[in-house]
């Protein structure tokens, strides 16, 4: 029997599938990699296994994902990786902040030293949000040889060609199937299953706080203030949300994606997008009638003119996998030129969806999956995007358009005279009856056909100079 | 400007990524690995590109789409894989058969020794179905050193333990992913990126024409012969389609990916199944008046007792994303304890989404992933299952239940009477009035609570033999 102690003994008795009766052997086989071999007595062979020593810089709600899956779940990465990774140190910036899980003795510290100057260490994931230290930090750990998992999206989307080429130079790897989309590993789906494929398109609901509130607002007839505060409370949104409801965050997750997708290098503040914060119910609901749902959708696509991007609240058609998004889960729709469309949802977000993502990539790395992934793939490197980027004026939509327009008989003929004349050709119109008698202005809603979204934007421009139209028009994209 | 010949040529241009004035430099480094350096010239630095040859046995629908993929988009592997894929040899049983694509000169015969004595040839695609030759060329190949990549999931399900152990004992791997679910590329994510995870439940649509024709009945009206003939017609069936439509097919695939998720040594044909080949129209339409929809859906999930395991037309609900699965689409929900559900949808079968798979598994070999992921799953080795299978009588479902009864008082608290004696709770009833004056027998609808297999069963046998109902009893599983 195992006479572990605390969670590492867990760990170690764990690791033996549950053998009543072994006996723990540690060996050394050479300089840069311990081995224990673990006899399993009551299976007719020894079974040696290997151990790969990894570390974790920051304890926030995913590194103590993290860190459970490793303490706990320690047998799993022997069976599914032949090896066992043993967590050898935590990193953080304060030690006596009360932790919900318990570290075996000597693992936490606050001095990154620990991890740099101990040559038996090999993957660390890295599990700081925003840009400094995590950026200063990867790079120390590049440059004491280690391979590190990152989550933190922000930080490749900002510095992604500083730190990729870092690692190229040092021989490291960088991995990061937790920054976009969580759970769902379509980072590894992009870059390695669909590798005979031209991807065509993606387009996926990227920001899970996004669609928890307009998920919220159609659901519950909340207003955006009230769905933001429920999302706050249920600890979906951050106290301060203004990435996520801006479209930044999705931004910064689509560059990546189109990155992968297209060799795109597109700075995500280049990409545009509108968030949902000035999202209003009455579009919901106008949508809701015409058959559609609000949801902010990041789209990636080839066009004959080049690379379409940008990140909007997009009416969806109901029934199509993307409209069916709920609460705070996360969606991609891909499509390969061979493969067709794929589909995937799932949660975007989350402590253990995000640590399945990084214990995925740690044991990618510890078995040597990773390194020929990241040498094969050359992202971030000096090489050049292969598409152009499409000028956001020529993007062909279809549009759905809001004005609040005085109730009288001339408003409709001068905005569709004005949309004529920009070749903004009308789908349907949707004007109701005043609501209160009395009132003097009503609601027009208008569906265009496609049409490019710079012609669209100038006739907005032109019709909200009319004296019978008011403030506040809104216009939207649509997708089938 | 290189001076290719035909289809190679034009691999080689592409792979130079549209330089316009490459050279071309043919090296060979070592025996083994030809290497063949393009020196782009307008570029800043020399690019080495290493070449992999490889092959293919069989020449179908699948064998063309790979060597499409192969000689017009060598671009692509060029790009996401550091090197190019080389397409040395076609083996085929009629080299005169008529095809739709012109192969290089001198690719084509049928001799697998030019397979198998060229020690330069590194991967093999085997691209035949059926059991014999099949399995007789894999163990041929593996023993000449190739690395295999096979779609037949007939081969794996029957003979898995035998060629798996042959190729771990010759150091040789074998790749699968387009054996399941076609484009849908499980086999990667169920045994690599969810490997922080306990699977704990899938269920999925594997079988794209059962789920053509129940579409088909459902959405056209059609019956189930006219729907099968629609689906030969339009190249979704097979002329002999049994192993399709009796559940045969979705049990083979549920198996293998049993064995990926829980080690499951089930073999396919001890799976629990029943077809789509005896549905009635009648039950899809009262499913549609219940809320639900018939799909034939294979399930493995653990539970307390066990790993269930089942291949049913089964009835789920409206809206939830396997309901939704239309044509001859296949989709796949999984869920992991860390990840959550994750659920998938794409193309599974067809001629470019399985040669998608097929080529991501050959770039996976070729730059060595794939030995490292065949080498730590083990899959298919001696090791011993780690959950035992259910009894399936115990395995619990909530059931739709359809009986052909007399239309007299007494005959509805018969059949309540025996499923309550059988402790078979109802959830809900639906009997309307006889359609016609004069009928004297009328369908009588009922739904169950959660009850056990076996119980569900047993009361069905004794509410056949009442007189007071005619033969043609209907059961099936719901899901919500």
């Amino acid at each position: 029997m195992v006479d572990g102690e605390g969670a590492h003994g867990k760990l170690l008795v764990r690791t033996l599938l549950d053998a009543p009766n072994a006996v723990v052997l540690p060996l050394v086989d050479c300089a840069w990699r311990p081995t224990i071999l673990f006899w399993l007595g009551h299976l007719q062979l020894p079974k040696p296994m290997e151990i790969t020593k990894v570390a974790l810089v920051g304890m926030g709600t995913v590194g103590t994902g993290v860190a459970r899956l490793l303490l706990d779940h320690g047998d799993r990465t022997g069976r599914h990786a032949g090896r066992v990774l043993w967590l050898e140190q935590v990193v953080v910036q304060d030690v006596d902040k009360p932790r919900d899980i318990d570290l075996p003795q000597g693992v936490l510290s606050n001095d990154l030293r620990r991890i740099t100057e101990d040559p038996y260490i090999e993957v660390v994931a890295l599990l700081i949000g925003g840009l400094e230290p995590a950026r200063t930090i990867m790079l120390q750990l590049l440059e004491s040889g280690k391979d590190v998992v990152t989550a933190n999206k922000a930080l490749l989307a900002e510095h992604g060609p500083e730190l990729f080429d870092r690692a190229r130079e040092l021989g490291r790897s960088i991995a990061f199937e937790a920054a976009v989309c969580g759970g769902i590993p379509i980072i590894a789906n992009i870059s390695q299953c669909f590798s005979a494929n031209q991807i065509t398109s993606i387009r996926g609901i990227l920001n899970g706080t996004s669609n928890f509130i307009v998920s919220q607002m159609e659901e519950q007839d909340a207003d955006y203030h009230e769905a933001l505060r429920q999302a706050q409370k249920l600890g979906y949104a951050e106290a301060d949300p203004t990435m996520d409801v801006d479209g930044s965050d999705a931004a910064q997750k689509l560059a990546i994606l189109a990155h992968l997708a297209y060799g795109s290098r597109t700075h995500w503040s280049e990409i545009p997008r509108v968030g949902i914060d000035h999202l209003e119910k009455a579009d919901l609901l106008y949508a809701r009638d015409l058959g559609y749902r609000i949801k902010l959708v990041a789209v990636a696509q080839l066009t004959a003119g080049g690379l379409e991007m940008h990140v909007d609240p997009t009416l969806v058609k109901k029934g199509r996998p993307l409209a069916e998004v709920r609460a705070n889960y996360n969606a991609v729709s891909v499509v390969g030129d061979a493969v067709g469309p794929i589909f995937y949802h799932g949660q975007g977000a989350g402590q253990m969806p995000t640590a399945s993502a990084v214990v995925a990539d740690m044991i990618d790395m510890a078995v040597g999956r990773m390194e020929i992934t990241f040498r094969t793939l050359e992202l971030w490197s000096q090489r050049e995007s292969r598409f152009q980027v499409l000028d956001h004026d020529r993007v062909l939509s279809r549009f759905y358009l809001r004005f609040t327009v005085e109730d009288r008989p001339s408003v409709l003929a001068q905005i569709a005279g004005i949309l004529g004349r920009h070749e903004v050709s009308i789908a349907s119109v949707l004007q109701r009856e005043p609501e209160h008698e009395g009132d003097v202005v009503v609601p027009l809603v208008i569906m265009t056909h496609q049409a490019p979204e710079g012609a669209t934007r100038r006739a907005m421009e032109e019709i909200a100079r009319l004296d019978s139209v008011r403030p506040g028009c809104v216009r939207m994209r649509v997708i089938n």
